[in-house]
């Protein structure tokens, strides 16, 4: 590369599109900064996988051109983001973490979600790791390598979408793009301390993003800030954000039962706090919540096996081995477990959507606590030592089931790593989450500190 | 019993109501003669398993004592009807055909649509036959023997409602309940020559109905007449009946393809016939029919294998042969094949409901022929003989994978056994079926003819 470039963190992605809009950046100058940035830091993380170098640059130019020309380059001018490598980028083999598909011819085109970015002026720059196919929780990937948490490089980042999480964690770019089906995009952004949306299933359209478990799959976004998050998902929605509801209005409950087991007692005294601040002291149970995620398991095993199955016949030994025995286990699963499943997830999600008529916002943790070592990737849950991989969407797989939206907040933690709250909302009611986050933030109580950013 | 009773056919259901409620008949002696005949003649047909002759009689006695004090009775006071077995009647056990459920305690309340009809003052008379638990075309049951067709009691009646469309056929009443997962309702109905509606799934409600496969299961009315059937629907509905449209105004088509093969010249000539009258030339396809009826036997069996498969563990030897092993290889299927059939139908019914958005009505043969002959339970398809009991469906599975509304009306044959046509509409659209039905009536091409009106 020839450009010059910043040599500073980038900042968030409403002050770079503010600069590069106004003149006082060129989109170019950011673009190489944070090449150069990837390719001077990442190698502590692991988060990327490929840098979109060329084509990166080139899209920056033709923002700067526009500038130049006095057309409006769109609202996310010049801002970096990294995708999974999951989503499809016009040129680029989708490889979905795997050795798999890596002989797959490239993308014609960008997924719709990314496309939708990119017509905002925002520019893709890098892939990022991810567990192979998304089947796992903390981006231990046999072909690519496992992620490391920036907050602490011997800890884990979470997963699936841990290099999105990590990216941002690291002060790499302000925003990245995961995809989240029993917990991919909350675990990763509350172990790396970064705000992360699960939207409403549906809500998001998936073309051009690799499935998994094609029932529950949902995209979104992570990012450093909650008017960043709120920005960027505004534009993958493709619609003007609903306006934010006043936080005094919301009816707020934190969830007991089953989410209030298993997490330590510093981590109970942060969700106090928060809750305090909300004015709230009701608590509810969520029913059946255990099943619940029994349930989502059998789901995701049973979708993500049919998907893979025509496949692990003909070279299972392509794949990662923790993957492919659960893809393996999915397939042969009895369909009379999984029409079980399927009937508990009607019941369980009718009881939901009555706990929303009396509530907007239900408060949990994300996970029991904060990453997990790597050299020693296991959680400890009902006094069992169980593998994070495989157990740390515990608190997260039984919302998945009920297709809610979930934004995932980064406690603010004076020592140690970070933490993450779900903020769960009804069907189509992000703005009730944003409010809620962008008052935590305001307060405080929950924020990112991307490591370029001086928090450490 | 002791009262005095007509000993002629009771009617249609309107005309009993009319008469009933105008206090020329009693319900007593139209109750009365209705179990007398059952005692009587059923044995040639084995359409009834059980009468419920005292609580039936109780019943038509607190009418006719509503009647003498001026009170409405409701309207359809004093018609009595019969149900498959496998609705809740209050104080009688719930077989579905079995003997697995015979030793469980009796219902404590009516099924709900069998509570709505009674609340309007239809008298459940009997339970009638059925394949067990529903699993079957025929009505060959292993444990309460095989219901015999009206028309020529040599033939099977059709499945898995065949005792429903035996006894509106036999002339013993004149409206029936029956369920249809595959083709349960329309199946029996076109071989006995009655009118049978499947309505739109979701649409009744189904508590008190021994459960098949939920994801497939409708509840519906057998009558002799399109007026009776409509009324009754409206009944069950709990809603007034929507208008008829004018039946010049609805786009009409035929179903060519998968549904234009396997059946014989003169049923060919009686639906051209059909579709001369109502002026409509057009011939369309539906979208992959055979893969839709795989679709449909798939997720019926692992439906109905989850749903039995703790019985079968632990008392197999008590299942109809036939069923047993039907529902055994139903809980053994893999879940990649579920979801591979559950994918493909979200995706039909999606060209589904593209087809209703240019034509009203599809029009569509319920069955290959006439009813098979009991000692040669077979029909042919593509060339081969095939088992009626798992085959008969052919026509009537697609349709159902699609969850639309389908009345099915008895072709008016000159001779031979009766034949029925599927007319098939939009969902929640059951009003345009019952007028393209009732011209259908009117004009003579379509009709039932119970034995003791006088048509044999």
């Amino acid at each position: 590369m020839t450009q010059a470039h910043d040599t500073q963190h980038p900042g968030t992605a409403l002050q770079i599109a503010q600069d590069v809009r106004a003149g006082r950046r060129s989109a170019v100058s950011v673009i190489t900064g944070v090449i150069a940035d990837m390719e001077a830091r990442d190698t502590r993380f692991n988060s990327v996988t490929r840098i979109f170098g060329p084509a990166a640059v080139a899209r920056a130019e033709g923002i700067d051109q526009r500038i130049a020309r006095g057309e409006d380059p769109g609202v996310l001018a010049g801002v970096p983001f990294g995708v999974k490598d999951l989503f499809d980028i016009a040129g680029e083999v989708t490889t979905a973490g795997s050795l798999v598909l890596r002989g797959n011819p490239p993308a014609t085109r960008d997924a719709t979600v990314v496309a939708r970015l990119q017509a905002q002026g925002a520019i893709a720059v890098a892939s990022l790791n991810m567990d192979e196919f998304a089947y796992g929780f903390s981006t231990e990937n046999a072909h690519t390598g496992t992620t490391r948490n920036p907050h602490d490089p011997a800890c884990l980042a979470g997963g699936s979408s841990g290099g999105s999480a990590a990216a941002v964690a690291a002060g790499l770019m302000p925003f990245t793009l995961g995809s989240d089906t029993n917990g991919s995009i909350r675990l990763p952004a509350a172990l790396c301390g970064v705000w992360g949306l699960k939207p409403t299933f549906g809500r998001l359209p998936r073309d051009g993003a690799y499935p998994f478990a094609a029932s529950l799959d949902v995209v979104g976004p992570m990012a450093d800030t909650v008017e960043d998050l709120r920005a960027v998902f505004a534009v993958m929605d493709g619609r003007a954000p609903d306006a934010l509801p006043d936080v005094a209005s919301l009816r707020i409950a934190r969830l007991g039962g089953w989410f209030a087991r298993n997490i330590d007692a510093g981590f109970v005294a942060a969700i106090d706090e928060v809750m305090r601040h909300l004015n709230s002291t009701t608590v509810i149970e969520l029913p059946e919540a255990a099943r619940a995620r029994a349930a989502s398991f059998l789901i995701t095993a049973a979708e993500g096996g049919s998907l893979h199955l025509a496949r692990l016949r003909q070279r299972a030994m392509q794949y990662d081995p923790a993957t492919r025995s659960r893809l393996m286990a999915g397939a042969m699963l009895p369909s009379a477990t999984l029409v079980q499943a399927q009937r508990f997830r009607s019941w369980f999600r009718t009881r939901i959507h009555e706990l929303f008529s009396q509530h907007d916002v239900l408060v949990a943790p994300a996970t029991v606590g904060p990453a997990p070592r790597i050299d020693q990737p296991t959680i400890m849950v009902e006094g069992r030592e169980v593998s994070a991989r495989a157990n740390l969407g515990l608190f997260t797989q039984p919302i998945s089931l009920a297709g809610v939206p979930v934004l995932s907040a980064p406690l603010a933690h004076p020592s140690g790593l970070p933490l993450g709250l779900q903020l769960i909302g009804a069907p189509g009611a992000e703005a009730a989450l944003f409010a809620v986050a962008a008052e935590l933030q305001r307060a405080g109580l929950a924020r990112c500190t991307p490591l370029t950013m001086g928090s450490k």
